[in-house]
């Protein structure tokens, strides 16, 4: 395995060896490392000081189930702190069997000039780009699996990365052609700043990343598969109705943010609800049911259809239903399904262009439930017209430039689809993720909505700071090994999937691997990640929620009520 | 002497009594110890735990010459830390002399609504607003001026405050019936949440403040007077060219930030010059020397005309000239006048607006040296359009939305007139006050440049990190005293000066006043404000220039070379 270096401003590559303090990571635990190493944490993240780093999980290339995820990490431009944002598609898996461990973009190119990187077996090779700038990430991946073949890897930008955008995603081509998207924190805008507008990966001619182990890798992979197909959430519910099987139970639970988090359930639930969009979706000859990356058993992508059976969106998610829908309280699943589809194509992460939305919304610019509103301002950000750049810049500039008070912001970054005061591990989790308000950092909605490892009241606060903790350490862990996050679901519940992942992450390496390696490991990640927020200034005043969270909520009337004292216990005790 | 408050939420104007430890401050030292004291440092600064500070100097409402300024605490909407920003005008002296030492607004209103504030000898009342709702601050003062007399106080915020742009002043009418502006840091944007929209001050039937020791202030006053009168700076250049005497001297010194801090000279600079500035003044019939308030003998201030002989502007100062000039290419006075008119009018720091606009230039949204361009760009501020709301929201924010590196703040506040490698001192109080970055707050110019107050280096480090320091402590006593910023050329260069300052403090209360409290004052309002902002979530990464600032600057060729730890030096020693 090797590291390369990309450098942008003499458009050098180079092959290095991995250095031994970092042999055994991957993914985020890697991009982590690398960026609180490497870069200044004061510096601009747009400037030539920044690094974009994409890392291959662990596992990421060999053939364990559900290991196909792509960190990118950085300086986040939206926060201001460390980011890793991860992402399905194959590139992951292509970087690892082309024995990549960990690519790294820097410097800063001449003004103006972008490129493509282009990484195969026998070449690495930067050219100047010019045909597909300005073009969306369809016709980008179009292109260039015409040019490459359909198998071709793609990590690309938008529009919404071209304009440097706070919200804009590195998009990551799936094996379908559909788009996928590390779309947290801005690295899109990053990755523009880099001068880079795509990166293909061909890994013809190359090996699945093979264990040192394999039998015990092979055992421990079936297991692994076992587990997840039996459990009810990754053998069922996701399959069945992709992650949108949530809207229903979150809303249920009161705990589905709408209005800008002014209730905690929406009218329109129902017709947005996962069970709505599988109907949709039968009747109109999409796919139901739908992988992201090959070895995914899970398969809680579809493909969505309009009216008239014509592709709309692929990985059609909970939490862009949620924001386009209830935030906003537009209670029409095919225009989400039409911005979810731009979304995809400029680039841009739709939690943090939604909770602009609704931020707009709260400012006067268009009003709540405007669908064709909001279908303008999509039109907008992919014009770059200056709506459209207020509102790509995310929900914490939108609320500045409107004057609005009401912005559901941790860290400048926009808080997804859970109302901290009904979930409240997971407001815990908003609050103190080095990552800002983040879901995936730190899923509370396990254990206090789903009775996934244990049980715990998501209305008080009792356990809720152990249960952020956790999860917050397993799942740094899991990003680190590659391994899609809904995996978690069967580790909390069956000790014999936890163990299989801990014989998967030995076995690559030939080594024993324990879960105290792997809680090591998790508490790793989150301090490089807590050390490199230090330096760049963030403080325990960055770890609170937003003042107007304090409100009851309807219709638990319950309000956000954890003191700064008890939020800092979350990382004093790492 | 009282405290008034005045509750938005439940519209009640109560009068307190001064607790024992406020006693002796006013001004600066006031606001900043009632917003310390009394607002969350973690709270939205358009929220409810906001408060909105008046407070006149120490001295404001005598007859000290000089001693009318008004200081305007809250925290602030642009740098999130605390802010005092202080305006000449005849507020300061009509509050002194109705025994309002500080008028504190607090609570929000009813959504939507505004009001105003009549605040006479005889009663104080609130009054819902309408009628100059959406009007500039001259139409807002003739009115005013019309309804109450010309003599009347008015603070006022234009429509830049009601848009809560984070550049909105708050603005107050001097006793010619034009703009003064406590201009940085977007109070304008919290008196505006506040639901204020202006507040009128009738003095009729009041007195000035009178000492304790009459005899010894009078001799104060007049030995500060002359001492005033005596100096060449303002004694004789401020009175003839006003603050734009600087544009030849800082573009001699290499100093002059031109083309968003590129080069520290501006080949346009003799058209915009002071020296330019007086011949039009005089060739149009304007008034070349000016007052902005009763008692100021330094007359910095003019009225310029335009080619027809109208009136344009009053206290048109060299950093508005610098900033819509040099800043942005444009050396066309006149376009820069009718800019600083519009500025006034819809009430927007000049300062701010300018680095936005410079920002927005290096963002490709116009070119440089465009003075139609800057013109039409008013005009969309005025409107509050989605181009005027970026740029009106500051540099920073301007940054983010056209996703410029080159962005010139600390603290999210924009650079003043004075380049930081060429003026080192300046730089050190740029990067290290409280307030963000800030000329006024450490004026090194003085011995950087004018060789006041003795003569250090301006391009090399040496003394200069002592010299923001001590100026820094100083400023904030003044500032405090309510003094006009001009008087330390005086105090600095004549001991005399220095101390009838401190006698005029001591006779007020009948006391003895020494140079040691002046610096205890001024170290108690630092640390104050430090505090703060350590409880707002500021630390020492806060306290440092952008990195741009390595880049050499012609035609000195200096950098910014000052260490982290250098910096650290100036308030770790107060």
């Amino acid at each position: 395995m090797k590291i390369v270096r990309v450098n942008m401003t003499d458009l050098s590559i180079k092959t290095e060896d991995v250095p031994q303090e970092w042999v055994n990571l991957g993914g985020r635990a890697l991009t982590s490392a690398i960026v609180a190493k490497e870069v200044d944490p004061g510096c601009h993240p747009l400037g030539k000081r920044n690094k974009l780093v994409f890392a291959p999980g662990i596992l990421s290339g060999t053939t364990a189930p559900n290991s196909g995820r792509l960190s990118v990490g950085a300086k986040s431009p939206l926060t201001g702190g460390i980011k890793e944002s991860n992402s399905g598609g194959s590139a992951a898996q292509k970087l690892g069997r082309l024995g990549i461990k960990a690519l790294v973009i820097e410097g800063l190119p001449q003004e103006g000039k972008y490129y493509n990187l282009h990484i195969s077996k026998d070449e690495m090779r930067l050219e100047e780009e010019k045909d597909l700038l300005g073009k969306g990430n369809y016709e980008v991946v179009d292109t260039l699996s015409n040019k490459y073949g359909k198998d071709i890897g793609v990590i690309t930008i938008g529009q919404a990365g071209e304009y440097k955008l706070l919200a804009a995603n590195v998009s990551v081509k799936d094996y379908h052609g559909h788009i996928r998207s590390a779309g947290r924190g801005g690295l899109g805008a990053v990755m523009a700043s880099k001068g880079l507008k795509y990166i293909t990966i061909d890994d013809k001619g190359t090996s699945p990343v093979s264990a040192v182990d394999k039998d015990k890798f092979v055992a421990a992979s079936r297991k692994l598969a076992k587990a997840l197909t039996e459990h009810p959430v990754t053998g069922q519910g996701l399959p069945t109705y992709g992650t949108n099987v949530l809207v229903n139970i979150i809303n249920e639970a009161g705990a589905f943010p709408t209005r800008n988090f002014r209730m905690g359930r929406f009218d329109g639930a129902n017709k947005i609800s996962g069970e709505t969009m599988y109907e949709y979706i039968v009747e109109r000859k999409g796919k139901p049911t739908h992988n992201c990356h090959a070895g995914c058993i899970i398969n809680c992508s579809q493909v969505y259809h309009d009216k008239e059976g014509q592709y709309v969106t692929a990985g059609f998610e909970y939490e862009t239903i949620w924001g386009f829908g209830a935030l906003c309280c537009i209670d029409d699943l095919d225009i989400i399904a039409k911005v979810d589809q731009i979304c995809d194509d400029i680039g841009i992460d739709t939690i943090e262009t939604a909770v602009s939305v609704s931020t707009a919304m709260e400012g006067g610019v268009l009003p709540f439930g405007d669908g064709q509103g909001l279908l303008n301002i999509m039109e907008e950000i992919k014009k770059g017209s200056y709506l459209g750049r207020i509102i790509g810049c995310g929900a914490s500039v939108t609320g500045k430039v409107f004057g609005v008070t009401r912005v559901a912001v941790v860290k400048d970054q926009g808080l997804p689809a859970y109302d901290p005061r009904a979930v409240k591990g997971q407001g815990v989790t908003y609050a103190t993720s080095p990552m800002g308000a983040d879901h995936t950092a730190g899923y509370a909605v396990t254990a206090n909505i789903l009775s996934i490892g244990g049980s715990i009241n998501p209305l008080a606060k009792e356990g809720n700071i152990e249960l952020s903790r956790n999860l917050q350490i397993a799942t740094a862990a899991l990003d680190s090994a590659g391994l899609c996050v809904f995996v978690a679901f069967s580790l909390l519940d069956n000790p014999e999937a936890f163990d299989a992942m801990n014989e998967l992450l030995g076995a690559i390496n030939g080594t024993e691997f324990t879960a105290d390696d792997l809680n090591e490991l998790g508490k790793f990640v989150l301090k490089t990640e807590l050390g490199f927020n230090k330096a760049a200034g963030f403080t325990e005043v960055d770890d609170r929620l937003p003042e107007f969270f304090e409100e009851e909520l309807p219709p638990h009337n319950v309000t956000w009520n954890f003191s700064g004292e008890e939020l800092d216990q979350v990382h004093a005790q790492l």
